[in-house]
């Protein structure tokens, strides 16, 4: 069953849910052209559905494989790589003087949906070189770049990011890698990695890997740690590929999901150590990591959205088509499509409803992370950063829990058939799975909610962003449309949890941080359950003021209050639990250790 | 990495949490002696860690096989099982009459919750003869008893139930499969039956199969079926295996989890006809399926709780054992292990609390269908056998979504080794998924609890239960110890809401079922959430009471708390979501089909 674009969802979602129109009008886009948005999304949607997606169950069923030490992609893989990169897609949001587009990273995030969407496993390798072009950017020097930033931005060269070793993993400071000082100005870097994402594979013809290693006079833990440009293939003064460079995979995972993707294990230094290039300065580079982190995890937290997405169009079809029992009220012969069922009905608003506020909680994402680096107003700048980070946590933790659930709600709906591989909602169950560990596991996130955004700045972006909430609510009540039926209610209850939730922890993580600590997971789900219904309601009252551009709205108004009184009704408990939930957990050892 | 019965925890679930020993006090269980309840559990603990539990993992790579229509099961598999029924485990509640041990369902029911947690493939075996074994009894005339019920009992031959075609799943009246009469009083089947568990394989000599199937004058629907006895070899009068008889499997799933289990297409006909013979009466087979959805339903509810208890001992051995990151307030060298951080506790105790929540829930429902069965007073037996009817869809649906919720946790808690097959989290999470389907997906579960159960008897069963849960609640209020935390607040007001969510139910079945069953889903884990907090409290009282019988009692006021705080305090947003949902589930067409 073939995948569809949501392109109206994603419009509404980009230009209203997550205000990339209002900005574009205040004029932080520059001279960004909103028109052609939509002629960008169809266009990705045109290809996800005929290229990406016929190969997303036969890269599952073969998987990677790793012979001599090379890895081989699926069938038809490679191709559909090198057709992708011809048709732009890698070059998005690029920087435009190494031959990208420069559009927006709204605008890719809202690919990067439509991507892992269709095939989550080969949407996964652009979503590194993405970062590796960050990084590149950010922190490489005007020679690095000129040698690779332009074959990273068309995608003719793919990146990795290498942080993890055996010992090494949320806690990135233990890592063992180690560099040397090269006579040249080089390095020569030694050491394994494991969990590397594509760290090989054979669809470019080179790999530029970043490596997190360890210099030998380097302070212990993450401020000892440096970042280097370790390109499979030596690349010549005239551009030319040289030298197979001392890196190679020497394994490869065997996975729950995300078959097609090759998890390698990388070694480095079997021939004397990986010739590699410092990005940033010695002893900076979880500093370098840093920066990459917001869009990583972002992109992430948009897999969440896309494996949701998919799921969700997989089971309606299945329950438009599947025919069981009858609706109440009928009788005679025949059987009716089981969506007449309320119990269906409800596993499938559920699935919409949840995928709906992630996508807009990411895309609300790109667009401060977009203002925070376009905006000419510094101060518009500032605040923009301030909730571009507040938010990436939200958008990677929240979006990979609910890519999970809905996945799961997928299989259900299909009944004894959502066990059956051949079925393919199985598959969505087993590669959503990894979203929620991978670039920093959903805990990791809820923790750098609480500490670095909550406690970072004493609320102050939390504070900002509860007064637009507030008045999204305000708009909700003074529509006075029924049809909200609790919304208004439930969401104005959902902020008021969440603001006492966050002055409790604030104080808490002063006083008394393992409290606070102990209260992070809840806490990001109220935030997340709070921001998502708020935004559902922004884009339910876009779609009633725009008339019929988005069709009829009251769809949009039937989702919104399904998810304030489904979801959001939770908020009220969840700040219980913060609060009340820390005594118990902190005294667990009695428990788990008995 | 292997399994342990958690004896002590289970024998305070059964004893005191749900109720075993006030029952034999009471006399219901005639002359049975529970000093020996221990004794049994102890060593179905011992076989398991020894036997079962190290071919979980490779029955899962290996998984059954299908060759020449003859399903062959994993290596050691039948050896293992010839010993598990040597030792006379698979006779522990089956009638003494026909070889049985005649204990009480309860103590099986513990047994299974070993069985699925140690190689929930394996037990799903024996879960299905239970059934057969069942129907045979209820059921059965006296000749086929004579042949077939000791071998079902001792395990010598294993059962089926064949209810499932592609046409045909939980609305179970459409089979089509046909029975004709023939001239000696048996019946010729033919038909093809999907998603048969266990439906051909080599562990035993022969297989008995239950089919539903439908005379040529049978009335449509689900009056219309008749069920068959078909062994897979006929019996000749002297109990010898005959001629081979014409059922067959024609296909082998390829499923998400539970590998090992051979999930059969089965083929009757290709040479005339399955020899049947009538079990009960003709077109009454569905009556004959009733008597022993109980069990069996009660018996998948158990594999959840197993699966969720093997997840959090792996969960929790791995977090002693990995070292990242330090805890709060500790600085120098080294990790320490992540048992240490407040995230990685919560995550534990979440995974314990609702483990041992969905436990008594199981085991109360076990010894419900015991005093139905045992106690000499009518009344208290009709009394017991209303609390067993409600209380079997709440152990199906809230102990599997359990199995599934503590599945996923453990995933997580492994963070990347999570998602690797090797470490073994995955395959509890991909074999936990089946639960919420089979034996009546979770959804129909909800149907049943609203509409049969609450509705059946116009509530009575429910404030029955619930004056007993209040009373509970009051012995917690009245111990005025402060470990309870909100223990007391937490349940009181769970139980307000299942109770006004039980009387807005009851009315909308009468004037508005679709309002009703929209809210089926929410309204059964508003039932089991604030159910299990109460049986948890209960436990957590006899604890105290005990002294030290089962080691400090703190530990069980702790994770009752814990679950209070965590699990129980959402009962008020899912009374709401019952109540206010119905409006947008019964729109959700404007959504789900713009």
């Amino acid at each position: 069953m073939t995948y569809r674009a949501p392109i109206s969802d994603m419009l509404l979602a980009l230009n209203h849910g997550a205000g990339l129109q209002a900005a574009v009008k205040a004029g932080h886009y520059g001279d960004y052209d909103a028109d052609i948005t939509a002629a960008v999304l169809e266009e990705a949607g045109r290809f996800a559905t005929e290229v990406l997606t016929p190969l997303d169950r036969t890269g599952d069923q073969h998987g990677a494989r790793l012979q001599d030490g090379r890895v081989t992609t699926a069938p038809g893989w490679a191709a559909a790589y090198r057709r992708w990169t011809a048709a732009g897609w890698n070059a998005v949001s690029g920087p435009e003087d190494f031959g990208g587009q420069g559009l927006p990273l709204a605008i890719n995030a809202a690919c990067t949906e439509i991507w892992s969407a269709s095939n989550i496993a080969f949407g996964l390798c652009p979503l590194l070189t993405l970062s590796a072009i960050e990084a590149l950017t950010a922190h490489g020097s005007d020679a690095l770049k000129k040698i690779y930033l332009e074959k990273l931005v068309s995608g003719e060269w793919s990146g990795t990011m290498q942080l993890t070793e055996p010992q090494a993993g949320s806690d990135v400071g233990s890592l063992r890698s180690r560099a040397e000082r090269a006579a040249d100005g080089s390095y020569r870097i030694v050491g394994t990695k494991i969990f590397i994402t594509y760290g090989d594979h054979d669809m470019t013809d080179n790999i530029v890997h970043f490596v997190l290693a360890r210099l030998p006079d380097a302070p212990a833990g993450t401020k000892g740690t440096s970042l280097f440009l370790i390109s499979k293939f030596l690349v010549n003064a005239d551009g030319s590929l040289g030298a197979r460079n001392d890196i190679h995979a020497s394994g490869i995972e065997h996975k729950l999901g995300i078959h097609a993707s090759p998890t390698c294990t990388m070694t480095m230094g079997d021939e004397g150590g990986a010739v590699g290039y410092l990005i940033g300065e010695e002893n900076r580079g979880m500093q370098c990591m840093f920066t990459m982190m917001n869009q990583a995890r972002l992109g992430v937290g948009l897999e969440g959205v896309g494996v949701a997405e998919r799921a969700y169009q997989r089971a309606l079809a299945y329950a438009q088509e599947r025919k069981q029992g009858r609706a109440v009220g009928k009788s005679g012969d025949g059987m009716d499509a089981i969506i007449v069922h309320p119990d269906v009905k409800r596993m499938l608003m559920q699935m919409r409803a949840l995928t709906a506020a992630a996508r807009t909680i990411c895309y609300a994402t790109a667009v401060a992370l977009d203002v925070a680096a376009r905006a000419t107003d510094p101060d518009v700048r500032a605040a923009a950063a301030a909730r571009g980070a507040l938010l990436t946590p939200v958008a990677k933790a929240f979006s990979t829990d609910i890519g999970n659930e809905v996945a799961s709600l997928g299989v259900q709906v299909h009944g004894g058939m959502g066990f059956i591989e051949e079925t393919g909602a199985a598959q969505h169950y087993r590669d959503a799975r990894i979203t929620s560990i991978y670039e920093g596991t959903n805990g990791i996130q809820s923790i750098d909610l609480v500490t670095r955004k909550l406690g970072g700045d004493g609320g102050a972006a939390v504070w900002a962003l509860l007064d637009e909430l507030s008045a999204t609510v305000k708009r909700v009540e003074a529509s006075n449309d029924p049809a909200f039926g609790a919304t208004g209610t439930k969401l104005r209850d959902a902020l008021g949890s969440l603001e006492r939730a966050s002055k409790w922890l604030l104080e808490r993580l002063v006083s008394s941080p393992n409290d606070a600590l102990a209260g992070a997971t809840p806490y990001l789900r109220l935030f997340g359950s709070t921001l998502g219904g708020c935004k559902l309601a922004e884009e339910a009252l876009a779609a009633r003021d725009l008339g019929d551009e988005f069709g009829d709205s009251r769809r949009y108004v039937t989702l919104t209050r399904f998810f304030a009184e489904n979801v959001a009704v939770q908020a009220p408990a969840l700040e219980r639990t913060v609060i009340d939930g820390a005594d118990a957990v902190n005294s667990a050892d009695a428990v788990l250790l008995s």
